[in-house]
């Protein structure tokens, strides 16, 4: 395989995904306390553990390209993190909480389906369908984890959280 | 209709997205002067317009729910952007260039899909059935942008960055 500046775009594009990952693993565990609604629980909950086989998929990935695993710093989940942050510091309700804590995580999914669309179109360009078929796997995840959230917020958490309002 | 802390959280939210818009109305710009592609640069320019179309919905939206059209410092939209702007200062070829741009934006529209998702599916819950339909139309509009540029990325610009790094 020839060296193309897209490459060097794929691999620092891996590096920038890798750092997103490794900060969501420690956002994760706050959101799971955080959430109140035991069904959105256990889904963070189970995120974290695919996060986890996640950053183990793109360890993976720079091994097989023959690059040493290295973060550079995601200005862009470091942002959507701290607005996230900024939202569990709100003085809500539990149901009207949850709404939001589903709004900030998915803002989360949609930051890494983008990226991993680009990291596997890429791939695909550059031949290596190794590495593609790791990818696939991970963005298979996020999808099924951000339509996972809308449906717990369509089934029951947007509706109780009007009814805490009312209450309040 | 009886308040709510959802629409508490709905306006604060739509404030969010407001300011991410008026962001992106200052980033786009720079995106259409640093795209080599002329169907890139023509899909920038045409999302620019768009978006003027966006911010103008959203200050209908404000107004249809007797608020003032009020902004909130969107960290997310901030962060994303941040990172796009250190992109556009890389030393790449043209055509691995045009490849990073088309990331960072699928980036940004990820982020507003996931906000006006949010906004769609509370504004229902709310039974805002007004604004719903100003909203629906503006995530329309992302979704059409990120199929655009994905369509772009695969019909040339990835492998034309190939190429270029090839011959460099």
């Amino acid at each position: 395989m020839a060296d193309s500046s897209l490459r060097d775009a794929f691999i620092d594009e891996l590096r920038d995904t890798y750092d997103a990952e490794r900060q969501i693993l420690k956002a994760l565990p706050k959101l799971v306390k955080k959430a109140s609604n035991k069904q959105l629980k256990a889904a963070f909950s189970a995120h974290l553990d695919e996060t986890k086989g996640q950053v183990d998929r793109l360890e993976k990935a720079f091994k097989l390209l023959g690059e040493k695993a290295k973060s550079k710093p995601c200005k862009g989940m470091a942002g959507i993190l701290k607005e996230g942050k900024d939202v569990m510091g709100e003085d809500v309700d539990k149901a009207t909480m949850d709404a939001c804590l589903i709004a900030s995580a998915q803002r989360v999914e949609h930051y890494e389906i983008a990226a991993y669309g680009t990291l596997i179109a890429w791939g695909k360009c550059l031949g290596e369908s190794k590495v593609v078929k790791l990818l696939e796997e991970t963005l298979k995840q996020e999808d099924g984890a951000d339509k996972k959230l809308t449906g717990l917020a369509e089934d029951g958490i947007n509706e109780a959280s009007m009814t805490a309002g009312a209450v309040a």
